[in-house]
This record gives structure tokens, C-alpha cells and sequence, in this order.
């Protein structure tokens, strides 16, 4: 394996391209934003000395080939985002990409009877137009014409700010993928804590969790916290508290479940006065669609059980759902085949974030392997990966191409 | 009983009081606001058809005096207050002033061994100024020059809306009490469902509650609801759930304590982020300090042992503290007789709510009596008192006076 980049490298070129942001003294990089140019130059300047043929789509993706031995050979796309949430990491994301060059890199001009596809998405993150995806969306076509006109705080349409970038969205079916694309594969940090828990440098993602996103509502009477006897009131944040512990108990009861109310809202919200109504968040989450259904019930029905115990009322709606995603069986199993024989464990897990690898499982075969996140941290400038995790992802990516070459070959 | 007044004209009285207002379409009257002029002018015309003389005291305060036979006799104080909460109900405060001029009304010019000295109180809310009780503590000469100074939210001091209204706040000194006090009694609404859900007109106030008021911060980890296994969550807002419900559990274990969790802020508040920090009010009242104190102890060390379970940090910062107060032996003596030789069931409770007579009881013998509110509803429009509970207040006020007027004959 002497072709192996060093993980040193690739950790140097993410934290070079966290200085590339939208804010001094942190790392912002919203869609399209000026110093995306930036990072374009670097890593089109890098693959260029690869070899390889670069563009921007007109999505603004990064876009780079690095050719197979025969010119109607199928690809294989490797890539991430390169946008980042305000006041992030230097991983989230442009880890992925920068793996991606560097196994390209480790092939050391070896062709392959496929060719290789580095994708950079230009927005994963959804901060500046409070609509993730748009970079992925682009490749399997479902960037429509109302996400385009969608604004951002400024009052600047994502169609304008594709051409204030110097693009032409009205060329956006040329960003649309075509021919023979045998999958895609993302690097990604686990973002969670799971991983290090375990002391394992690597997951395989089995796929990447269904969500049920609920507003739910307590109520009950606002009184005078001093008049009212606890025997005679309709408290609806003691309510609400019931419930939230119910949501944590079911959330545990379920192998792979993750229920969260992450918000609550007492109104009037004085200390003085017992709360009339409490307003909190909901968000569950699994890997199968029908866990995930069953536990979002047994949720309401708990809220509807405590609030019949309480005489209160309880109001449910649901905000969002999404279908879970299940990674390609066939990409999973070369991924564990690659991940094994490099001498790392093998270890299976879903993903409780979205990823593009989501957006692209609509159309194409997807996989996914996580490194490990010291603390669990993400979205925070405290973000970190380990080196040797990092060599490990560059390990088992080369084997899997190796794999893969041999089969396609 | 031939003199006594129908308790229609009070409640007639009370209703055109709330139409004096700083807000058209509802009743608002803070301290010294230009509306109390009006209900100054018109309970001033009451009272000088009645032969009691009337005076604005230095602080605001409503001051009429009904002379006794001699005119070195005592006085028995009785009254409320004036002002009112935004969107208030016609009945908080007003109902005890004009309760307290109807009584003189129904001495039909009988003079008794004592003055009888009417109180309307300029501030009890503290909505103005953010610092209740600002007239009573007129009366025993603690409204400090601090509190004179305090500032509204237009930057017009308490010592400048009382010059704004005509009046001299160098004089303050004149409107402090002198001379023999009986005591001060005041009735009131009760603000809450007690005497409605025993089905009683009447509730003897044996002392008012004491009340420490609490903030309380749970602290843990702020995390991604998806990534974030149940098992590995330092969850802030779910240990404060399960403290909801233990203050609530102690709130009803102890006979006549509430305590109350009114407000609760989970931080960052996201849907899809596991809270890293709950912010908690506590409010606990007790008419015993020390079951109070007691139970605030034992609230607190619930925090702790939940916080310790689930690996969070608490804390606690007590905002205030008020002792109970204790109405006079004598003065409830005499009120018990009177309710229950008027006829109504004898039924002691004590208040969880302040008022003016916990201010005068630092200096003088106090008592009250509140009348059921219908729905428990107070500081709201919706606010009301029936018909047959006031006429009771009357007579049982009546058959108070004659029996004072008896024992000091």
C-alpha cells in the first residue's frame, strides 16, 4: 500500500480550507458565499496535479473526473459537502472531499476500469437558504424551479446568488448525473458519540434514519401560582414534564430509537402563575420506518393518556417526516470486505443525520463510512478527527477501489 | 339590619370604576395614572354625601375619614386598593374600597367609640414601577427614597409621577398613620377556586403565606438529537422534567403548600438538539415558614439527586424570600362572630397571594376576609364576584363593626 497518503496531509488540507470563511475568527461558509471561490482554487488546483478534469456545475458543486483506462467506462462518485453551519469544524463535510483527492492521489496515476467522480456539494447545510441539499439535489434533478427561487435573508433568490457566483442556473440540467454511474461513496465524521464510546475508528453506515418532526401542545389554565391549591389545577408544564419523561422512557425501550423533545415553550411563562400552555418540540428517529411509526404513536398516545390523567388537552402536529434510507447491499459489502482486510473492525450503524448520500440514494447505489468523532463533537469549532482514524477511512478506500477495479475489471 | 346597602350599588360601583382606564376596551390603571383622578373624584363624592371628609395623601392613597362620637376615639382602618393589573377584572382591589364606604353608608350616620378611616391604596400591583405596594408602605413609613427614585419604563420616577399628579412627595412623612390604631381590615376576592370548590361565600384570612421564589439551571450536553444514542445523553431538559414533577409531588404532599414551576427555557431550544441547559423558575408558599423553608429544602435536594443520576449539574439562586404573616388573634375573633352570627359557614384558609394588609401588619393588628371567586379568575376581565357573596361581606362587615363598636363602647 505504499501509494497510501499520509492522513497528516489530508487533516493539513481541511483545517487550510476552515480558514477559507464568511466571518474572521471562525469558519462560516454558506452556499455560494465569496470564499466557496477559495476552496474551489485549492482543490481544482490539487486535482489538476492529479490529473484530473474539474468544473463547477451550474449548482456550484465541485466537480472533478479522474478517468478510467477506457472512456465509456461506468463511475464511481466519491465526495461530501464543502458548506459548513455558522461557527463550524474543519471536518463536517470537506473531510469527505479531501479523501476522496487523496485516494485519487494514492492511486498514484493507476487507472481503473471506472471512472472516478470527486463531488463537492456547494450546500448540505441548508443555513442560507433554510433549505438543505441543494448541491445533491442538483445531480439527481429534483433542484426545482421553487427551491431556486426560495430567498435568502437578503432577499437574494438561490437562482441569483447561482449567478452572482457567475453561474448560469439556467443551464442546471447539465449538473444532472448521466451514463453509467456505479454508486457513491461518502466519507463523513460520525457527528455523534458512538463510535468513540466503542473505541472503533470506523463505521460502516447501514443507513441513514427515517424522522418524524412533531410540535405538540399542552393545555390546561393559567392560574395564580399562590391561590391555586396543587389539588385544583390544570398545570399544563407539569404536564408537558410527564410527557417529555415518557418520550426518554419509549426512546429507550426501542433498540437504535432517538427521541428528543429538544424545545419547550410555558406560556404565560411567569414564575408567578401556573402555565396555561406548554408548547415543546418532538423528533424521533430510526433506521426502520415502521420502529419509527410504531414508537411515534406510543409517543402521542402517552401525551393524550397524561393529559386525559391531568384534565388537560393535548394537540399533536406533525411537521416533517422523512423515509429512511437504506445503503446499497452490494457497496456495504465490499465496504466491510475493504474495512476488514485493512485490519480495522468491522462495525455496522445507521446514521441519525441526514446526509447528500441520502439525496442520491433516490437514484443510485449509496454507502457510507464514518470516522470516528472525538467527544461526539460536530458543528462546533471544537470539531476534531483523529490521524489514525483518518488513515484508517484512507486504508480501507483504497482496498475498496481495489475491490471494486477487480470485479469491474 | 335595615341599614344595610344592596350589594347591587357596590357592585354597580366597581363596574363604573373599571370604565376609568388608561386603555380603551379594558381596564388598566397604574399607579397615579390620569384614570385614578376619576375614581378619586367619584368615591370622594360618595363619601362627602356620607359626611366623611377626604384627602389624596403624598403617596396617592385615597384617605376618607367617617369621625367617631369623640374625637380623640381610635380608628379602625379599612380598604384596598386602587390601582389595577393590565386587562384587569373590575373587582381586584376596587371591590374592598368600595365595600369599606358602603359600610359607612349602612351606619346610616350612626357614629361609633371609633373613626373609621377608608384606604384606597395608590399601588399594590407594582405594575407601574415594578415594586409593589408603593402606597401602603406610605402609611407605616417605608416608602424609601430608593423606592421614590425607582423608575418607570418611561423614565419618570415614583417621586416625579407623584409631582406629575399634583401632589408633593417631600410631604411624604404626612401620609404615615398616627395615632391609636385598632387595626386595618380589608376584604378582598380571593383569586382563586378554594371557596368555590367548597361551595362558601366567605373565607376568614388567618395570615397571609410566606413565598421564596427560586431560579434553577440544570446543565448537560448539548448534542444532536439524531446522532446521540439515548444511553450516551446528558439530556438538561429532560432532568428538569423530572424535577417538574417532583416539586409537584412535594407540592402536594404537605397540606396548604403550592409550588409552582411557571417558566422553563431549554437552551439552544432546537427541535433537532438535545437541550444542554433547562432554566427552571420554583416559586413555593407556605402560611408556615418553616414547612416552607422545609420543603424548598427538600425541592432542592430532589435537583441534586436528579442531576447526580443523570450526570448533569444543578444550581439554584433563591430571587426572594418573604416571611409569612400572621392577622391578630382578636381581630379574627371578632370576624369569625360576626360571619357566623350573620348566618355563613365559618371557614379559615390562609392567602397565597400578597396584599396590602401584609404591609400594615408590620405595624398594626390586621384582618381579611375574601369573598369565593367565581372560576378562581382574577387579573383578567372575565374576573367577577357574586351578588349574594358580596351582600354577605356586607353583613357580616356590619355585625364586625357593631361588635368592635361594643367592646370599645
Amino acid at each position: 500500500m505504499a501509494g497510501i497518503v499520509d492522513a497528516n496531509k489530508v487533516l493539513e488540507c481541511c483545517q487550510a480550507i476552515s480558514k477559507f470563511t464568511e466571518e474572521p475568527g471562525r469558519t462560516t461558509r454558506t452556499f455560494l458565499s465569496p470564499p466557496m471561490t477559495q476552496v474551489h482554487d485549492l482543490l481544482r488546483a490539487w486535482m489538476r496535479r492529479l490529473g484530473m478534469s474539474s468544473w463547477i456545475d451550474p449548482a456550484g458543486n465541485l466537480r472533478g473526473i479522474y478517468s478510467a483506462l477506457d472512456a465509456d467506462s461506468p463511475r464511481l462518485l466519491i465526495g461530501s459537502h464543502l458548506d459548513t453551519v455558522p461557527s463550524a469544524g474543519p471536518y463536517d463535510g470537506v473531510l469527505g472531499v479531501v479523501l476522496a483527492i487523496a485516494l485519487v492521489e494514492g492511486l498514484d496515476g493507476r487507472r481503473l476500469p471506472f471512472a472516478l467522480e470527486v463531488l463537492g456539494f456547494s450546500d448540505e447545510e441548508g443555513v442560507r437558504f433554510g433549505a438543505p441539499f441543494l448541491g445533491s439535489k442538483a445531480l439527481i434533478g429534483s433542484l426545482s424551479h421553487e427551491l431556486l427561487e426560495k430567498k435568502d435573508a437578503a432577499g437574494i433568490s438561490v437562482a441569483q446568488a447561482i449567478k452572482n457566483f457567475g453561474l448560469d442556473p439556467r443551464a442546471m440540467d447539465a449538473a444532472a448525473l448521466r451514463g453509467e454511474i456505479l454508486g457513491y461513496l461518502e466519507f463523513h465524521i460520525e457527528q455523534g458519540p458512538v463510535l468513540e464510546h466503542l473505541h472503533l475508528p470506523l463505521g460502516i453506515v447501514d443507513g441513514i434514519g427515517g424522522q418524524t418532526r412533531i410540535n405538540a401542545i399542552f393545555r390546561g389554565s393559567a392560574n395564580h401560582a399562590g391561590t391555586t391549591p396543587m389539588n385544583l389545577r390544570r398545570d399544563a408544564l407539569a404536564g408537558a414534564a410527564a410527557w417529555i419523561l415518557e418520550v426518554e422512557r419509549i426512546g429507550r425501550s426501542v433498540p437504535g430509537l432517538v427521541a428528543t423533545v429538544g424545545n419547550l415553550r410555558a406560556l404565560p411563562g411567569a414564575s408567578n402563575v401556573i402555565a396555561g400552555e406548554a408548547h415543546a418540540s418532538l423528533d424521533v428517529r430510526h433506521i426502520d420506518d415502521a420502529h419509527r411509526q410504531q414508537s411515534v404513536k406510543r409517543i402521542l398516545a402517552a401525551g393524550q393518556r397524561i393529559a386525559c390523567d391531568r384534565h388537560l388537552e393535548f394537540s399533536a402536529e406533525t411537521v416533517s417526516e422523512r423515509a429512511a434510507v437504506r445503503c446499497d447491499s452490494g457497496l456495504l459489502a465490499e465496504l466491510e470486505k475493504a474495512v476488514g482486510s485493512a485490519g480495522f473492525p468491522v462495525h455496522h450503524m445507521s446514521s441519525g443525520a441526514g446526509h447528500d448520500a441520502m439525496i442520491l440514494a433516490e437514484k443510485y447505489p449509496v454507502a457510507m463510512l464514518f470516522l470516528r468523532s472525538p467527544g461526539g463533537i460536530s458543528h462546533h469549532p471544537d470539531e476534531s478527527v483523529l490521524c489514525e482514524d483518518v488513515q484508517a477511512a484512507l486504508e480501507s478506500g483504497q482496498r475498496f477501489l481495489d475491490q471494486l477495479a477487480a470485479l469491474h475489471g
